[in-house]
């Protein structure tokens, strides 16, 4: 399937999975839909937050076709929104045109999912590729840089890794610093305040095994979590683990 | 001469001439002040041409004192300041203390004077250093991208590279991103529209000798260059070589 193809397939409502593992060596990005009046607001919260929240591509107030993915439609062509008002999870939908808005500024957040190819194609193993579930993702007690109004946790997504092939995970992540680049930590998540691995606050628990680090990577849903912790009065974003798939290639991302 | 000492010589009227070569090891910083009507389309303008504007930091609206120096006071603390009204140069002052206002948003951009001093650590000479006098800087006929109300050409700055060490330069100094990074072009002016490289439009013009290559970095007054070509009510700049110094390290902004 080409980025063209699942993007229509999601507009038409034949795709609401997630994304991982689809058109190999495209970039997914997050999204993040807010109204004008806070823009300035999240994008110095995404300047002052690189690691979590590298921004690919902003599109202007009304704007709903990206330079990345011509031809989209960011109403309709990612498999799965959320929608958050007043700083809580309102619902999920498929689409999103019936809430669009003139005042709507959208911000494309780079992926994790471009540096595992980079991963896998350098010997290191990703458990939940190989459990097929979405990757576990938790808030931690680090506070992210507030911005304005925009203030909450870094979130971090986890992969197990073997401890003798920790050093080439961060060595091959380390390339891409617009999509999360080198983890922030290593192994200790009580450091985090990570209580319970087995219990991720978005996307799914995956076995550590003996021999094995937890691994963390900032992640592109920490702007969901300081949606919810500031009390933004409106924003959609992508469901976790449904992302936009994009037309730029993980190559041209790579430092 | 420390960086605090140096910012207090400029309050104090004692230092209004260029900062180039002072406070060594230290980031100086271009400043870039509008008011926050027009902040989310300047931080995206600098978003969208991270090469010739590299974020060091943003101070939220009415905010005088930078994290990057504490204790300065951004009205006061540089040696020269710029005055632009309606895509005009209006005036050009030593402190702007009388002209603030509670709406105005402050940038920090990221400087070359923070890559000169690794150039020269690698044993690339600087023409306008031994000469004694400030980069030349030009408008080029290449646009910058635009982000609503900004757009104009891309200024780039030159210097005169021995053949030989054309590499060097663009590996040295690719290796500061945060301070505009690798070179945007080397040799041919033309083909980036500078008629005559004895005539900047900025700063002074430098001897090229025979067997040495132009090349061109992408320079920290395109802001002001979008300021003239956009027609933005007021914005406040330094002016071009009167830099903030920081207390940051140059180190510090290595990739």
């Amino acid at each position: 399937m080409t980025p063209a193809e699942l993007r229509a397939a999601c507009r038409a409502g034949r795709w609401v999975r997630p994304t991982s593992g689809l058109c190999d060596g495209f970039v997914q990005a997050n999204l993040m839909v807010v109204p004008a009046e806070v823009a300035f607001d999240f994008l110095l919260f995404c300047q002052r937050n690189p690691r979590p929240c590298p921004v690919i591509e902003v599109l202007e107030a009304g704007r709903v076709e990206p330079a990345s993915a011509r031809g989209a439609d960011l109403r309709t062509d990612l498999p799965r929104y959320r929608v958050y008002r007043d700083g809580r999870l309102a619902e999920e939908r498929t689409e999103v045109s019936g809430l669009w808005r003139g005042d709507l500024v959208s911000f494309l957040i780079g992926c994790s999912f471009s540096f595992e190819e980079a991963l896998q194609g350098a010997g290191v193993p990703l458990r939940h590729l190989e459990e097929g579930c979405n990757v576990p993702m938790y808030r931690t007690a680090v506070p992210a840089s507030p911005a304005g109004r925009f203030r909450g946790p870094l979130v971090v997504s986890m992969r197990p890794i073997p401890a003798a092939l920790v050093p080439l995970a961060v060595q091959v992540t380390g390339r891409y610093p617009r999509v999360h680049g080198a983890p922030v930590h290593v192994g200790a998540p009580g450091s985090l305040g990570i209580g319970d691995l087995s219990r991720p606050d978005f996307g799914d628990p995956v076995e550590i095994r003996e021999g094995e680090l937890p691994v963390f990577w900032a992640c592109g849903v920490t702007p969901q979590a300081a949606a919810l912790a500031s009390g933004i009065p409106f924003c959609i974003t992508h469901a976790p683990g449904h992302m936009l798939v994009t037309d730029l290639r993980n190559a041209d991302l790579a430092g």
